[in-house]
């Protein structure tokens, strides 16, 4: 097998990771363990890190400063803000406590490890936080500051703490308008959306 | 042209602009990129990023983990609290999606980048966020934690997501007390403020 | 007087302190500052700062990120989640503002910095930030994203902009349920406690 090629790691990174696509930079201060899986033109902001067990899809941005943890996955051409952050424990526990009852109790509980999920085309804003077990659904946007602690459908735009919904958002970024009963339309490219019982679909035009 | 003088960088930092001010500091970690703007006498903490385009005046304090992107500004003697973050597009997508029309057309949006401007003297806390396109005003401060979605007055506090106004405070950073209709004082330093349209104004004693 | 001994500290890493317990371990891009005294068994994550005067016990988590002061000391066992922040001044300004009547006014108020406390085995969640003052009780769990901006009582859970009391927990990190009036269990560990003025109580069982 030959060496990885056309994969940048700026010279004040760490890349430890061989599981890294073709096309892929990776900035100063970014740290990619062991064990990550990141897929082909990936950009990886500086302070950035990206832990073993952590899966990227293909052309994904990561901003400066977020985190990914084992048990997170993100598919392709996700946005992934400055700061934004995962989380994979809901209670969390310092590890090294010696209590035993408590550390046996913890470390049962460990083996339930909630498991993340961010859909393709899938924006996440500015140092959200996004609670362990939650799926962020295609072409969803994660307002700055929000801390998600549920499931967010595709296209929906989350914000607050915790996030609620405030409306819905096209492919391009931009929110849509409703047009009619169940119908949503993009100002800017026209798309249109039909709103279902499990979100927003895109109509065939 | 002779080497700048008195600049401080850190042996684990990384400043590759030429346009920084005597007398600053730039500490582990910090990477200050090729094209950002920063005056004299300012200290730039660990793990700090300044994107090329950013613009710093004199005696700015940027606490640790503050990222400063193109299209930012910010005054003199302003203090940017730890891990505090601005934003440059407020529905943003990942550039490397492949998809034509949805690449074309958010590239078409990135002509409107909304700038964003901080005062002099003013003050934003730790972790906050400010969404592009506010200006804080002259010696406002934003509390910890908070998300800006709209301008804030000169002197005024803010706090909360969305970020709303708390009260006012003084140059020297306490709340003010109101003595009389729309004349506020600070009990620290007596300094006296009328509240008018567009904020406080200091009052000639 | 010997080197110290088993301490790991990463080669992306920098120590200066010589006041760290034998078992830690300092992760990539971390910085330790001479002055911070670390207990033995620590675990100090990517990008983590603990500036000169901070103070921790042993087996303490400090996840990637976390920021810790002078004026902040933290108990045993205490698990800080990744970009968990403290603070420890409440009304900053930038130290090096020029106007001579407000830079002496806010160096007079330097006097007063503000400690902040984190009792054993507590837990702080993802990019929470504590305000300086508060003491954050022992087993406490400060969910993520939450501004801790007073004291949080012995085994609450806080969660929230700002941070409200939402329930308690175990020592195991598990939600109590309420067994019967002021008597609560926790449904993993059975563990009960008495609820009294001061709050939770375990019960001798």
């Amino acid at each position: 097998m030959s060496a990885p090629i056309d994969i940048f790691v700026h010279s004040h990174a760490l890349c430890e990771s061989e599981q890294v696509g073709p096309g892929t930079r990776i900035w100063a201060f970014a740290h990619v363990m062991n064990g990550a899986v990141v897929g082909r033109d990936c950009n990886i902001g500086d302070h950035a890190f990206l832990e073993g067990g952590a899966r990227l899809g293909d052309r994904v941005t990561i901003k400066n400063q977020v985190m990914v943890w084992d048990g997170v996955e993100i598919g392709d051409d996700v946005f992934v803000g400055p700061g934004a952050c995962f989380t994979n424990d809901l209670f969390p526990r310092s590890q090294r406590m010696p209590l035993p009852a408590v550390a046996d109790r913890y470390r049962q509980r460990q083996g339930w490890m909630a498991l993340t999920r961010v859909e393709n085309g899938a924006s996440l804003g500015a140092r959200c936080v996004i609670l362990a077990g939650a799926t962020i659904g295609a072409y969803a946007i994660v307002a700055a500051g929000a801390v998600v602690t549920d499931d967010v459908p595709p296209h929906a735009l989350f914000a607050g703490v915790p996030a609620k919904r405030l409306g819905w958002v096209c492919r391009c970024g931009l929110r849509l308008t409703r047009v009619q009963t169940a119908v949503w339309r993009c100002p800017q490219c026209g798309e249109t959306f039909h709103e279902g019982p499990a979100g927003l679909v895109i109509a065939d035009t």
